[in-house]
């Protein structure tokens, strides 16, 4: 198992941040090229004082360079960009993981409904693999494109699929109230995100709409076995770097019980590595699963309105993009799944 | 109007701590005696700092000496306690607001399933007035004793009885997921409530059953005008020290309307000075009502799903607790109502 | 004592927001002009939604207006702009309250050594009276033009001000650490204070020649009776919203003792309403005085190294900024020097 | 380079769970024996989630089964009782890295100055080599008993000795002013740890005689080449989790540049692999060495004063205890200095 060359486009946020992180760890894995039109020609170190010592310089980003030095370009562009880097890359043989939204959603009527625009580049939709191994492992090992989940959805979709697919609970009336960190936001320098705005605050926003919806509500769909089902997500900001609980709420169906619910998450998580089931009646907690790249689910039944409640957390910039990422890298490179992981 | 003198029963709390800053700025009402067993005679500002230069002490609560000296008692107890000072005191004369859980609930039954201990003083309840005084101001006019309400009630009453009321939303299926700061815990000294154990992170608690829910499905079947309901209330705890919002999820029935939950919203609360309902698409935030006696209110109707979206945050300390017992006095004793809230 | 209206000129950012949140409170004066270039014509409470109800408006800065309608006038502007508000202010008759940095150094040449620009009005800093009431109370009774002090000078020199005055500190070696909440940084968009930046960081900035430095080191030489002394002052950012806490270590004298320093302390403090003195052994905390107009101070004499160790607490934005330039308001027009503050 | 098996006794704190966070990641020791009389046969994942699927069991610490199972222990003790455990343990020939405090101070009459009580095991002091492995590599390199810094001690350490070696600076009127995380107070339940008295909290504390104190100068004593001096350590508490800011002050002898002191500290660790050591006129900051064993430095000098001002940053958990425990273990194994580290 030699080791490869990988590219970071777009590394100037808080996804290549964490990605820079965790493959300066990887030993199969180096880091190639790392690009950022902003810092170009800057040392990664200036920006990211933690990687002194890296001897990484940001340069403009060059499809010919990367395709000539990198086997595997991971994307971590705003959307409506990916695909301008990702066809070339892929014509020159690379594999390409893109953290970015574009190829998340099957359905390019969803994607111009939801991004305001139209898709970039809907044939290589078809030929992307959604990037949540836990659901897509096998498609994973031979996809040469990529699109890992949303932080919110990667959250929700551990959390519900299981109960989904094995009947559980309802495919109607699914809520889910997330709360994330403000590294959600992005690297964004704007006025809402100062730090006194969001210390001692929290709120809600985006709650009908969010970008995140229609993929959440595709592969639950696909969980549930059916063409299509309609959630409510709720997200709020709340003053914590990193970490995202999403709080699912679903109707029991009657036949669940506390040890069904227990065994459907038993038969999908007990092999991996990545999901921690917690025993009935202990609940997740952000700061347990942060920096690493572990989502933790707690579950419970509550018997008074026939709700299932599964709380789910994940660290936003980890299992909820670049630690997710590198899992997906690794299962395509046929490299231990953890590695650089933990 | 001439001044009167208030008691603190119970005074080391937070919500003791709450009552002392804003009666200070009261113009009628002094502190005549503050109680703590714990703290008995040390100055208070031993305790709290802030309140330098008060000249207040704590002493035994000594039922004789607060009746000689006050007209209003706060009691701000451990559930279960407040009985034993509301029964002598009532029968000497003072009003009693009681900050504690024990006078809230009107099912005597319920308080035993909830709070595993029998009703201390079932006679008594059947005087206490539910001190919300955005829906039970004329009774609180001439209630002797009056019970206010805990915090997440306030706050989700106050989103939902109006749409309830109204018949915009169903009774069935309400969801409230709410998040609070960790003053909300109480001053306790508890593991789980260390700084490095809340710092950074966010948690989901007591999903089924916590000791809140019976007093919001109590006030929201009758604000429905129903005997019972039944609700999800799904408290979660945020790295903030005041603060509550609670997301209110409930499903619209088929004639409601943007406009129509205005227009309840509108009659509800445009007289009311402690009722802040935000134009339709701005949400709430816990940052614009810390330290205040408000309650905002956004809310959206998600047409996806046709359900009713409620944001609502207090200050768990003011309109949650100490803001809103001084409140009940103002009304009560005949003060303007606002005085020492603003 | 008949009431007065007020302008805050430039009013956007979180010293305008403290001095609505003050005078809204205030007996005496009323907000009568409140501008702003960025937020003109709208809504306060868009801008800021405490202040819903107020029914306050921004607008352009229109001087003949504010002349017209107020007696006082609050300078809430970058350095620089505020001599363009004050002389025709002044010359209509206002009193002007100046928050910005412009009217503090008696030295133009220190102006222009520290703020890389000449002075921008050299003939009214004459008049002005540095408004710190604890030191210089009879001159702002009749001063037209008041210049506020800094937030860090303001926890400085009331820190060690009466200890050379009465000479048990030497003038040589003053250091200050101190430690800032994030709002001291102004609601300035800028990548170092988005939350994500700030939460879980510690770090020193402007170690030396921040600004603020010959501003201290001006009002130290005053209290130590000499012409000039030089000191270290070594800004922190610590990830609150308010507060500032500066540890002044000082050499002591031979002849300085822990009952001297609380003498001297209770001699310049002890009629004082916002400046609190602990028991010797008890040293200061942020969380005493945010939200409030008072300076909390703590001492001790390190007799391992003969020096005397103070810290000084203040709100940044109250006593640091806006509570204190009420209070100079308070005392210039005649009302109570605590109305609003309390 | 076979694997050796580590014992962590006393693992029920902070200290404890990231020496277990570490050893889980290194491929050269694995954890053998994990004690807490507290947790005694408990799964580590009950304490720690974190660690669910490591297999870790707390056992009381027993020194004949450690000895039996393990090459090396590492103390996590409250101070006087490491001797206890430490004694038998190397008789039978293991390695004792302890993170308590009772090894540091080489005079016993300075441990019972500041401990309050007599030295438990005068003997064995006079084995432990000082484990800042930037001063002591050699000695660490063939030491049984490595006694691991204090946190504060690291940080200052690490930023003044270059300087007092060089004779760059002062012995005299040297000057720290640190700010740590709450972390560093242990994972003690505690009134004045609970969240809502730190959050949105900055104070001082100990700011005369605090436990690191002779610590601290008995290093910089020896840096020095004198046999002893005096400073003033001055420590705050911040509201993070992790992290430590030192500002240490000094006086700039006549020679003193900029360029000197920037030759001092290349000198001093253009080797190491845990300093990092900034350009002139940089800072340092927490949030760039939290959860890694970077110490960084930044410094400049205050021509105004003479001052030499430095700014050392480090984790308090990693650098500041555990993680420098491990870079001890790996020196004395002969492992890579940054293996489990990186």
């Amino acid at each position: 198992m030699s080791g490869i060359k990988a590219a970071i486009v777009g590394a100037s946020g808080y996804s290549g941040e964490e990605l820079i992180r965790l493959l300066l760890r990887h030993r199969h894995c180096q880091i190639g090229v790392i690009t950022s039109r902003q810092y170009d020609g800057k040392a990664v170190e200036t920006v990211f004082p933690r990687f002194a010592g890296s001897g990484l310089v940001f340069s403009n980003p060059d499809i010919k360079q990367i395709a000539e030095q990198c086997q595997v370009a991971f994307l971590a562009l705003p959307h409506g960009l990916a695909g301008e880097f990702a066809i070339p890359l892929l014509d020159a043989g690379l594999k390409v993981i893109d953290i970015s939204a574009d190829f998340r959603l099957r359905s390019t009527a969803k994607y111009q409904e939801y991004y305001k625009t139209e898709h970039p580049a809907p044939d290589l939709l078809k030929k992307a693999v959604y990037g949540l191994p836990e659901r897509y492992r096998e498609k994973i090992k031979s996809a040469d494109m990529i699109a890992c989940p949303g932080c919110y959805p990667t959250s929700i979709i551990l959390a519900a699929a299981p109960l989904l697919e094995s009947g559980l609970v309802s495919t109607k009336g699914i809520i889910s109230s997330s709360i994330s960190g403000v590294t959600g936001a992005g690297r964004k320098v704007d006025l809402p995100f100062i730090f006194p705005e969001c210390n001692e605050s929290v709120r809600a926003y985006s709650v009908s709409g969010h970008r995140h919806l229609p993929e959440i509500e595709q592969e639950l769909a696909v969980a549930a076995g059916i063409s299509e089902l309609a959630i409510n997500f709720i997200p709020h900001l709340a003053p914590v770097n990193r970490g995202i609980n999403s709080t699912v709420i679903m109707d029991a169906e009657p036949e669940c019980t506390i040890d069904k619910i227990a065994e459907a998450y038993h038969n999908a998580y007990h092999r991996e590595r990545f999901v921690r089931v917690l025993p009935h009646g202990k609940l997740s907690d952000t700061k347990y699963v942060t920096m690493t790249n572990v989502c933790e689910i707690g579950f419970t039944l509550d018997k008074h309105t026939s709700k299932v409640i599964v709380t789910s957390t994940i660290d936003n910039l980890t299992k909820g993009a670049s630690g997710q990422a590198i899992q997906n890298m690794n299962i395509r490179f046929g490299f231990d799944e953890s590695e650089g992981l933990l």
